[in-house]
């Protein structure tokens, strides 16, 4: 069968986008995560929504079956929301499972069966110890080749970054460049978990050795700082703490309606103009440590649907759970060469006033990453950023019309393309 | 805004199913019965195909993450099957699961993205005891509310009967024609957990009594038999234990495409006319006890798309997951008024050979119920069905043309209604 170009035969755009804070939270469930993020997506709404306008709800959730016992998400969702018996789906893909909660209900407007409906994600990760937490994420490793020689997510990401190394000369210092500059983004983010610069951090370290009569570590910049592992402990070599995302509670959520009605509800909606997505092998295949072939098929029918190329993307949020992964989704995606991306970054070309925005709402590093919630947390950005409404955290470019978002779950076993336009 | 006519902007038919062999299995996990299931689909597809031509898979999953400890199906359903890297999306909605799947898989052909895709789904839940499993399946309780005052499956629908019992006059002898009923479909099911009817059960314990030497019952027919407390044990009264579905592990599978092109695969499609979801509260709500809210809006939705009322549907697959559902559902659907199925399951209307057959598979109570794999294991009975290769279960009305399932999740927070036909 011949490979045709990907398409809807319907537009979708987004008329409206919501966040919770997201942190660690011992006050909050995913119950009143869920209904934050909820109520400013519909104030998002320029025209206004009545919310029992919208017809069905997809609601992305990695595990909070093995996170807070409660699976079956749909009713709950709908109960919360006063939805119900309209109904909701709940989709799952590790990490990037609300990414797959978007695209479904992408294909269920596209499919003309509903109009307005509602996209969601939610995990709720922090009343667990580290260790039960890291033992529930490990569920979205490949159990019998994977999980059961002892592989976590920081071991895992450690032998890319070594691969990557390896490949490409990289070294620890251009993982470091990628943190200074997603916490460069971090203090102007009001919904992230981290709000402070490498440089603020170094300074509180400093201030509480002075109070506390400890000697005052010299650093001379953040690099150094970034090498003294009293600063920056080990994780998983090369991965050090600031390497590493949090874990986080929070919840994400976007409206989304047919094309053809989208200005009913704002004058400045955000187009859905590719989606792709794509599976990968685990790591005892001999897949590349390199690249995610997920990542890949992602990009191909994304690109396809849109007719766009890497070149056309404007800035990007990708999945950063770990430094090495946002230089690896940066290649893949095809906005660097294979080898690049570090040096890309050490240029300064995914700062914000970059010509290459790469996650400007801090990154999961820095803004937190509740499984299920980042990928449409990642659409927020975006629908922040196209609007012209990021506030201090703005993309200086004053043309700025396309942004895309990428998300992965597991070790690359799904990663999703997504891609957006404001007209 | 008003309701409008539910429809799909582009027609999907089945042209394949599978599924394995339903049942306990110390010797097969998920991954072996997903291959089995997916073999038989594609064996099953008349003019053949190759399966490089699968563009995209949905994979419905209650709880792998609780019953096996792996989560993140979809890359490993991809390795399995060869599939790598093109997407696989999981659904969860509790036993409701694989429905969901195949409703997100059709959109997303309707959506004109893709032109063949599949729908599965698979549970594995043999291997933990029967407490374990039963903490499993109470994840799909709403947990604050239901689950942690101690309500089970068993005890919840213990308590639908008894409101039902009190509401219509019905009584245990009402729930044990529904039991017969289904071990009488049972034995001509070659994928069934239990192959036995009611009688066979009977005398197999008969036989048992006489080589121990025990006292031999004299069970003047299937009736005494089951309010003998000795063959058939209280579980939560009025439920006893011949109207519980089984723990199961199994697997099942569907081949979607566009209707434009079912042509090419077989002369014999199954087309999709109608699909239906919806959401329910939980009981502490004060939800009905003796109707399902979720049915009501997923009959909507499907009798909409079709353009169908009850009157039109021939025979169906409903969620039997205890005897009192089967009576519920076939209520909430109109295929019988709100308290008489269990008149008309007394005077045969639901037999194989009656007017309005009701699971002709044996039903979750006999077939088993491995829980996400059984909506798309329901849409495996209508294929066969309409398609006449039912062998000895076949429904004799020769003018069989339009089949419907029925799946729950949890208390009722998920249901789904799909209508197929046979043109």
């Amino acid at each position: 069968m011949q490979q045709k170009k990907r398409k809807l035969g319907r537009g979708v755009a987004v008329v409206g986008a919501g966040m919770s804070d997201f942190g660690m939270f011992k006050d909050k469930d995913s119950r009143d995560l869920l209904v934050e993020a909820y109520n400013e997506m519909v104030s998002s709404v320029d025209k206004g929504i009545d919310p029992k306008d919208i017809e069905a709800v997809w609601v992305g959730n990695f595990s909070n079956d093995f996170y807070t016992h409660q699976a079956h998400l749909g009713p709950i969702v709908a109960d919360l929301l006063g939805h119900t018996p309209k109904p909701v789906t709940r989709t799952e893909g590790a990490c990037a499972a609300s990414t797959l909660a978007f695209k479904d209900a992408c294909f269920a407007i596209a499919s003309g069966f509903y109009d307005v409906v509602m996209a969601c994600g939610v995990e709720e990760m922090s009343k667990l110890s580290t260790e039960e937490a890291t033992e529930g994420l490990a569920l979205a490793l490949d159990k019998p080749y994977e999980g059961i020689v002892g592989f976590t997510f920081p071991g895992v990401f450690g032998a890319l970054a070594t691969a990557y190394f390896e490949k490409y000369g990289a070294t620890r210092d251009d993982l470091m460049n990628v943190t200074i500059k997603s916490h460069s983004n971090a203090p102007f983010n009001p919904k992230a978990q981290f709000k402070a610069t490498v440089r603020d951090l170094m300074n509180r370290r400093i201030e509480r050795a002075k109070k506390k009569g400890d000697p005052v570590p010299a650093w001379k910049d953040e690099k150094e700082a970034l090498w003294d592992p009293m600063f920056n402990p080990p994780i998983a070599w090369p991965m050090h703490l600031y390497d590493c995302c949090p874990m986080s509670d929070g919840a994400s959520a976007v409206l989304l309606v047919a094309e053809e009605i989208a200005r009913n509800f704002t004058d400045n909606p955000v187009y859905v103009i590719g989606m792709g997505q794509g599976s990968g092998r685990p790591l005892h295949t001999g897949a590349s440590l390199t690249s995610f072939e997920a990542n890949q098929n992602g990009a191909k029918e994304a690109y396809e649907m849109s007719g766009l190329t890497p070149k056309d993307i404007q800035f990007a949020e990708v999945h950063d759970c770990f430094s090495i992964a946002e230089l690896i989704h940066t290649e893949d995606l095809g906005f660097f060469k294979p080898g690049e991306a570090y040096k890309a970054v050490a240029e300064g070309q995914t700062r914000r006033d970059g010509p290459m925005p790469i996650n400007t709402s801090g990154g999961l590093k820095c803004k937190g990453h509740p499984v299920g919630a980042t990928g449409l947390a990642q659409m927020h950005e975006i629908w922040e950023q196209l609007r012209g409404e990021a506030g201090e955290r703005q993309i200086p470019n004053k043309n700025l019309r396309i942004g895309a978002t990428q998300n992965l779950g597991g070790t690359g076993g799904t990663c999703t393309f997504c891609i957006f336009e404001r007209r």
